[in-house]
């Protein structure tokens, strides 16, 4: 079965996508892509295929960052913990002194934007953890309600990619259930993904703390949130968190950078027809263009999407047709 | 909403349950643990009732060991382990000589039953661990083909509570998703738990080993069951577990020891109509009579079950009506 990369190229652009609303991915341009989807979806449910999957198998897995919606230029969960600081340090009067809360506080752009990845993960922990569940999608939903982003000024929740927004509601409409595989942290991404991309919590997989079973002063029990990391759902992560969470190989599996790797990988190496494939960001105007697609590192993960996207040129997610 | 106690006492003898199949709950007697069910799930179900719950909320867990499947006098897959120390000890000749396989490799009942827990834990790991996980289906599969247990002439899955597999398709029937979440190897459950239960693999909690991502000699990637524990989904693990593979807290809830508190409680501390129960052993001739219905320990978990039970009677696992 095909599975290619695909770029922004394919996508149409918002005028062009009006004129074939019967079309269920008509964000999506009439190229390989998109024949590669609809001929992996034709294949794979027709039951005089010798490649047909059973309904319960249809399993189809989808990065977030990148792939789902914007994570440029900066990760969205880290807007949240960067906006939570001034509430931690209220909290934890004396973080106010010490750094990286300090630098944060002060509110200059230059300075957090220097910010390591040790002082990020500082951040983070402080931010998301010590406290219940309920307590952290609730605030999560709070600032969902009011932030937004400082480019588009639409709130995050609004900066999905609509051609994979039909992509998943075009795979579902053909018995897939589509999970979201996620580096980022599993209970931030399940507070909106049933309402922004129809995906329920049991079906998103992601990066997670250890959670610890306790009571309050009234004998009531609630999980809190540990400063501990339990899955590392990034990398081999993925196929390991997929294993873990879904106990199946996925079909498909849809990601944008060097993250994905191994989740493409693991996808593509089961029997049958396997669809494996790269969103590439290369439409500056209406997104951002960056990475491999444009000869420009991908800031975040260094060449090592280059070298993905190289090999799904040279045929690593070339045209795999399944013995017949 | 009712939340009781059920003993064995509840289910009618097979001649009995013969009478009655148009209902879902035939092999049950109309006693209050019946009654606590269907008045559970009609308010539930009620779109009219206050306590009505939407579809996409209704889950319902179960542990497995004891509740779903006999769990005496040795865990099913201990015994498993037990059996494939002679296949381990063939591919690592060394450990015929050392303890505790030498004694595994002697046949000596006796012998084998005083086996510590420590010692288990050492078969265990060898038994279940440093294979891909591919490889540990494909073997679990062979074992429970040919296996059966020595009281009872019959494969392990044909030892499963009738009256528990009514109560799955009972509220699977009314739109409840049916979980196990068990104490138990994830992996091992998974084997058989969608032909024998109905309950596919995603919907298998479990205790986890540790798993890595790698590629064989040929670069195939293949995933290896490590020797380290993940998740140990019993106790507070099972809340815990919960929220790691689901994401929502039960509405119903049914284990029968100590391990199964946990769940039980956090399940009980939502708030509406929620429904958790106990199953207890008390019918020596069609199972085994054991625990404190029998006034007898559990050898499995000592005073502990004892107590749960009490609490169970006091009130602890009674009724709770939602304020309306």
């Amino acid at each position: 079965m095909l599975a290619c990369a695909a770029t922004y190229r394919v996508f149409k652009s918002a005028a062009g996508a009006q004129s074939a609303e019967s079309d269920p991915l008509h964000s999506w341009n009439d190229g390989p892509a998109k024949q590669a989807i609809t001929k992996f979806v034709q294949t794979t449910t027709d039951q005089s295929s010798s490649s047909y999957v059973p309904h319960e198998e249809r399993i189809a897995t989808f990065d977030q960052d990148g792939t789902l919606w914007v994570e440029h230029p900066v990760y969205t969960q880290v807007i949240y913990c960067l906006d939570r600081v001034p509430v931690v340090v209220k909290e934890k009067a004396e973080l106010a002194k010490v750094e990286p809360f300090k630098t944060v506080l002060s509110g200059d752009h230059e300075a957090i934007a220097k910010l390591t990845m040790a002082d990020l993960l500082k951040i983070v922990a402080a931010a998301i953890t010590g406290m219940s569940v309920e307590d952290y999608t609730t605030e999560i939903k709070k600032w969902l309600d009011t932030a937004k982003d400082s480019r588009w000024k639409r709130p995050y929740t609004e900066l999905t990619y609509l051609p994979m927004i039909e992509l998943l509601k075009y795979l579902r409409a053909n018995g897939y259930r589509t999970y979201i595989v996620t580096g980022g942290g599993q209970d931030f991404v399940r507070v909106y993904a049933e309402e922004v991309y129809g995906i329920p919590p049991e079906q998103v997989v992601g990066t997670s703390v250890g959670i610890s079973y306790g009571y309050d002063k009234n004998g009531r029990p609630f999980l809190t949130r540990e400063p501990e990391l339990l899955l590392n759902d990034d990398n081999a992560g993925k196929p390991e968190g997929i294993h873990l969470m879904i106990g199946r190989r996925p079909y498909a599996a849809f990601g944008n950078s060097i993250g994905d790797r191994q989740m493409l990988e693991y996808t593509k190496a089961g029997d049958g027809a396997r669809l494996a494939m790269l969103v590439s960001h290369d439409d500056a105007q209406r997104e951002y263009a960056y990475g491999p697609a444009q000869g420009l590192p991908d800031t975040k993960v260094g060449t090592f999407t280059q070298e993905l996207y190289d090999e799904a040129k040279k045929g690593w997610l070339d045209c795999h047709q399944h013995e017949e």
